[in-house]
């Protein structure tokens, strides 16, 4: 492609509303163009980086077995209306009515219509197992949609869904969903880690969350510096502390009281008694479905609801408002503490190691200084607190260690909840009829460019992973009214395009500066740039956008040497 | 693929709600499924067809210097009130507010987002030209959705738009497009004519619609026998009579009154006179903004309004009723006639040569008989009637035949229509602002699926040009059962598929008879049968799914054939 018949327009200026690096670097490299609020043009240099994300991910999945269809963009509402979520759903599902009043709605997901296809035309234990997926435009009217294409309100998505006629099967083809995931992130070249994710009531590991791994990333993940562990930080488990031996550590100092007036908070009551936040005991009071509750976690750390729920087995958790704190403690609100209280009390793992704590009394300005567990106060211990740098991993005898990352990826067991409410049912090999047990399997398209904009750019610009890349090399003629420099430009440019290779040519009558900024801006990984000097001793400059080494290649060695700098040395 | 494990539900009853050839193909081989009014699911049969299409008119596209591009579906209205069409588009344009309340549309067709792109990112003519295409989902709320996937509401569209700085730019375009839809259609495998259409009011032939020929088509088209002209047969022209010499065939006959009681329409006279209706002149008094007209055409013929419209230099043109009939003629409707009418009078070629007519009377219940143009009524020739099997062609010395078409594509040259109303301007090289000029350019992608089965199908189904054909080959053991059957089945779609074909093995535990009739309908234009009775004897068979033609080849060399048959002899 040459750039002067090119619609690549590239900006200087950064853009007032872009909100992340990947969606700047997009606007001013002349991928995109928002044409409403999370709404975007592709102009042919963002087609042509989705296309390769697509290809990838078309490739990989028809290798596993799956099957492309495609569903529509608008769907009826009765579909919605048999599973639910035509009411369920919130203000994300985009209704509207055609011109004859009746209810459609713009797919931001397709369980619904999948399952009307298969209960419509499977019908046999025989016709399963069945993985089917579409790459579709989709829209969710998200309230505040940002970060360009990494959540927009339409955007391209790969939806596969599978159908079982057992458990088993259906865990087969997640474990299988879960490779095919990771070759198709490898093959985009990018650094990512499938991250254990909430499974609902469905139990098990089978729902995983890939994400790519960057600094500007949305999500905070607790990844093992030893084994495979990754989870997102608000879910991760964490290697409890190893338990003590009864009387080991054991306190002889007497509890005792403090009078702490008006100090409340765990910040206060450690400068005010010039004690460190790992000895004090913070204590919240929550109302459960399984009644009032007592939970601890050091001083130190943060309760995690999610966690708490789980320890519980409730359903619903929400702190409890200051009366009920008062009618409970018999204390202000800032006071709580374990020791004589009536209700049930769960403790984080680290509350068993510690020892002489320092906790609040259940009376107004008072504290208790060298409060013991076990002694003082009995408790139920589970896994409480968020993790953080430094915790064990769960799962070996590695360390975690925090990093962030984007998910452009989501593995799902989804079990019956689909089939069964919309009748998918299908008769086993005895003849009985069965609901069929489904996975679903998503990949956000226009994510996993920006995810690996995010990942890999610099001041610059982007610096594409290679199978990402719009364009395999750019051939950059400096002076292009020169005409040796624009014939030795085009020859190569012939070359490797019949070689097979997308080539750009920045055939413009523009500065050398300016095209240099745009090669950097737009991030091809390799560059051949022809100058009349060096063209004069018979060389071209190669120059690899990552690394930002450059070498100097004879002229008549420059075609092959591109094509095995990008085919491997093996073609 | 393997037919067992791919949804590839086939019907053996024809859908009840199905009323066209291809729809009816389309549903009970398993390619689509309704799911609502004109919205079809594509299954995996049918998405291997389209992407073929797409594949296709993608390459020749990019080929042709076209760049990829994707819009959004959903459009803010400001863009379409821009252009004006957010007032003027009908009931097809389907309406829909987001959540905050703001008014958007399905895209039924994109030139305000593409003329915005262009507005935004384009300013000098050195951007230019440019061409812009996209192949996407687009929705039109048709009153009547019917044929399936010939006229849906939501459905796959490539569509592309140009822009130029000068009225020849825009015009090679065309051209280079034209050739390009050639090839497309070509490259399909279909049979198929470039046909005039309606330019409007840009002039020239910058307007061709694309038609698959077939008999089931909804469009008649005239064809010349010698040279390229066809045009749909309502905007066809016709070469006329050759104009007689003054005073040949001149006719000595004086003009006589007969009567005629109740006598109207041309059928009546024609057999209360018992004449052909060659011999009567039908006279019909239009209202138009040119004042009242007498347009005759012979009796045999149909007039054309839009041709009377074009000959007038008319904007609209609108039958008179009966009262302004009885005012100008002086006579209840049906007894017009030229002879003595004072109101101006065009008349279609054919009646310059027209000897001792038959015509009204201008007085009820009488009509004239010997009635002679120039001799009895002087008026403007022009070319008002429809074509009909037999007329000359317009362009050469052939002759017109009438045949159907389903029309596929169409190419238009726009103007300045959009980049005036939405100021898409360019700096020119004087510096000056001028409107860019535009063209745009669409395919239907589903309609050539469907239009290649109406023009390639038999009574036991669908008859595959290979191009678009979902899989290269059909591999049919008869009995799967039978291992050495099994092995050599496998063997061949092993080989075939490592050689890079799309091969679809059928190895369902199905009757002999079961699996010929899919096969049948499927299409697949080659299918290599394994018996064990030819096995024995070391064949298989190789069938031609659109001939019927059927040869024994050595399991041996069955693959070498095959490939040879796909990819020619030559590989």
């Amino acid at each position: 492609m040459r750039f002067s018949t090119m619609l690549l327009p590239t900006l200087k200026e950064t853009p007032a509303d872009a909100d992340v690096i990947s969606q700047k670097l997009m606007v001013r490299a002349g991928m995109i163009r928002k044409v409403a609020a999370g709404i975007y043009d592709l102009l042919p240099l963002g087609v042509r980086v989705i296309r390769n994300v697509e290809k990838i991910i078309r490739e990989e999945m028809n290798r596993s077995g799956a099957q492309e269809i495609l569903m529509p963009t608008v769907l009826p509402a009765e579909l919605w209306s048999e599973s639910g979520r035509w009411e369920e759903y919130g203000a994300e599902l985009l209704r509207l009515k055609d011109r004859h009043g009746r209810d459609f709605c713009l797919g931001p997901t397709h369980e619904e219509a999948v399952t009307d296809i298969v209960r419509r035309d499977v019908k046999s234990y025989k016709g399963l197992p069945l993985n089917l997926y579409q790459i579709q435009g989709k829209f969710r009217d998200e309230i505040r949609p940002r970060f360009g294409l990494m959540r927009g309100r339409e955007f391209i998505m790969k939806d596969a869904y599978s159908f079982h006629a057992t458990d088993e099967s259906a865990e087969e083809e997640y474990v299988k969903m879960r490779d095919t995931y990771s070759r198709i992130f490898e093959r985009c070249g990018l650094t990512f880690r499938a991250v254990e994710a909430d499974a609902g009531n469905i139990g098990g590991n089978f729902s995983h969350e890939f994400m790519v791994m960057a600094d500007t990333g949305e999500d905070a993940i607790a990844v093992c510096d030893t084994c495979k562990y990754a989870a997102n930080l608000e879910r991760a488990e964490i290697r409890p502390y190893e338990a003590k031996e009864s009387g080991e550590d054991a306190s002889t100092n007497e509890v005792d009281t403090v009078t702490t007036p008006g100090v409340k908070c765990i910040e206060e009551v450690s400068v005010f008694l010039d004690v460190s936040k790992e000895t004090l005991i913070k204590t919240l009071i929550y109302n459960t479905d399984a009644g009032p509750v007592a939970a601890l976690v050091r001083g130190d750390a943060e309760l995690n609801e999610l966690k708490l729920k789980r320890v519980l087995g409730a359903e619903f958790v929400e702190l409890a408002d200051d009366k009920t704190v008062e009618e409970i403690t018999g204390a202000p609100v800032g006071f709580a503490g374990p020791v004589g209280l009536k209700i049930r009390i769960v403790a984080d793992h680290a509350i068993r190691g510690m020892v002489d704590s320092v906790a609040g009394a259940n009376e107004a300005n008072t504290h208790l200084l060298n409060v013991n567990q076990g002694r003082d106060f009995e408790a139920e211990y589970g896994d409480l607190r968020n993790g953080a740098e430094g915790d064990g991993c769960p799962r070996c005898a590695g360390t975690l260690s925090v990093c962030r990352g984007i998910e452009v990826g989501h593995i799902f067991k989804l079990g019956t909840k689909y089939s069964v409410s919309m009748g998918a049912n299908f008769l086993d090999e005895n003849g009985k009829a069965q609901p069929m047990i489904m996975g679903c399997y998503g990949i956000g398209v226009g994510r996993v460019a920006a995810a690996a904009i995010e990942q890999n750019h610099d001041e610059a610009g982007i610096v594409w992973p290679a199978p990402l890349s719009p364009f395999d090399v750019e051939i950059l003629p400096i002076k292009i009214a020169d005409l040796e420099v624009r014939k030795a430009a085009f020859e190569l440019y012939t070359e490797l395009t019949e070689a097979g290779l997308d080539c750009l040519i920045d055939d413009r009558k523009e500065r050398a500066g300016v095209k240099f900024k745009d090669a950097d801006l737009i991030g091809i990984p390799l560059r051949v740039t022809l100058g009349d000097r060096n063209l004069k001793e018979g060389n071209v400059e190669f120059k690899d956008r990552g690394t930002g080494e450059v070498r100097l290649v004879a002229v008549a060695d420059a075609a092959e040497e591109v094509l095995k700098s990008i085919r491997g040395a093996g073609q």
